[in-house]
């Protein structure tokens, strides 16, 4: 198969099961989400909470009305197909991973596409900075935090950040780009001292992999798409979908449209 | 005498020489500026510099001629008698100050009106942050660092930085408040370890005074108009005049408008 070039035919691929892979990488250039799908009954709780954390959270669109399985703001999409792999959680518990949810589809299932850090590692490395996880070929390292998120009824838990190190001039240029993109989870929330918002070891991610941290490096930390996870998962509903891991909802909206200035 | 409320109501008082000090905290929400004043012969290279060195000599306004006398985009300005305090320079040495150049005024005298940190302290303080050498009451510290200005004929020196102290969070709330506002040394330069910009001890500044360090701070360093002030001493012209440190240049422009964005 040749790489698809667009969005679209890239999302073509994964629905007809063809592309079951990370979306790292793929269709540059665009906005790639974090997906979670909840029942009706759980999704204005989990609207709030997106609304009260809008770094961890940056919501980019969500479904018209219950059942419905497109997201017109973002592409010709459909939710049950075009995500490369699923996760299925019951009572808050990983059941399995999936590549199609058409059969686990209901009438009251409402779908929340989030920014992912995809979007502003491209800004930074069109930049000429270096991103660590990115010339490491891993993970990014990903870190849970002392920092409350503000909870919204039974969504509630610690923020979860990422990490990138950089120079103290890379890190300055860094904020700058990021503060251009809010919907991506913006600027770095801290630098610096990891225990300052307890952090015991950068050199043991809670998620993700470890990168190298060079001697006149700091550490700088985003807040991560991972929270909303952590959050969906500690509110125990009784069914819910995510994203697998890097396997993104892939869109039609360009990067540089998320920028606000 | 009552407080003068305008920069023209200042400037006013000042060439009557009613007001010669410290200018900080006067006038606020309106520009100040570091100056300094060369024979033409030394102009083009000054102002070369400034060109090649933005963040520590952001050029404001320069005079439309040698041996003018106003400086029409900052308000109604005699920069003979205007500034509260004025240093005289002879091959480079200080000779004396004066609180008026009117005796001292040559035709081939070129002016140079450069940014100052007073107008990002006052975003900063506006912001809610605490700008340390503000609410302690004294100089902001300055260091010289191991930084090369990029030369222009004979001027050439290290990049001298000012520093104030904030929590990780604050210190990515100056930078971007700080990038608004390139006309008065923009975003900081560097953060954390003064060791990599060649400051061997941080309690002890080159300039000014210390300020305190809380434990979880890190220090912020940005360009600071210290700089082209030791490039023209180290140039050794025959004859220069600059302002009295903190004894600025009030002009008409507001702090605001010099935002980018």
């Amino acid at each position: 198969m040749n790489q698809p070039q667009t969005p679209a035919e890239l999302r073509q691929a994964i629905r007809r099961g063809e592309f079951t892979g990370n979306t790292s990488g793929y269709a540059p250039g665009f906005v790639q989400c974090n997906l979670a799908i909840l029942p009706q009954a759980w999704a204005n709780d989990f609207l709030r909470f997106c609304q009260l954390n809008p770094r961890p959270c940056p919501l980019l669109a969500m479904s018209d009305a219950p059942g419905e399985t497109g997201l017109p703001p973002l592409g010709d999409i459909d939710i049950r197909s075009d995500v490369p792999r699923y996760r299925i959680f019951e009572d808050g518990q990983l059941r399995e991973e999936v590549t199609d949810i058409a059969h686990l589809w209901r009438d009251d299932l409402v779908v929340f596409a989030l920014g992912c850090s995809f979007s502003f590692e491209e800004a930074l490395i069109a930049d000429g900075l270096d991103v660590r996880n990115i010339s490491e070929g891993v993970n990014v390292p990903m870190y849970r935090t002392s920092v409350d998120c503000a909870p919204a009824g039974p969504f509630a838990g610690k923020l979860v950040v990422s990490m990138r190190p950089f120079r103290a001039a890379d890190a300055i240029r860094a904020i700058q780009i990021c503060t251009r993109f809010p919907a991506v989870h913006g600027a770095p929330v801290h630098l610096g001292d990891p225990a300052q918002i307890g952090i015991a070891d950068i050199g043991r991610p809670d998620y993700g992999d470890p990168v190298t941290i060079r001697e006149e490096e700091m550490p700088v930390f985003w807040a991560c798409g991972v929270t909303p996870q952590v959050a969906l998962e500690a509110a125990r509903p009784p069914f819910a979908i995510t994203h697998s891991p890097g396997h993104m909802l892939v869109t039609d909206l360009r990067n540089s449209q998320l920028a606000v200035l």
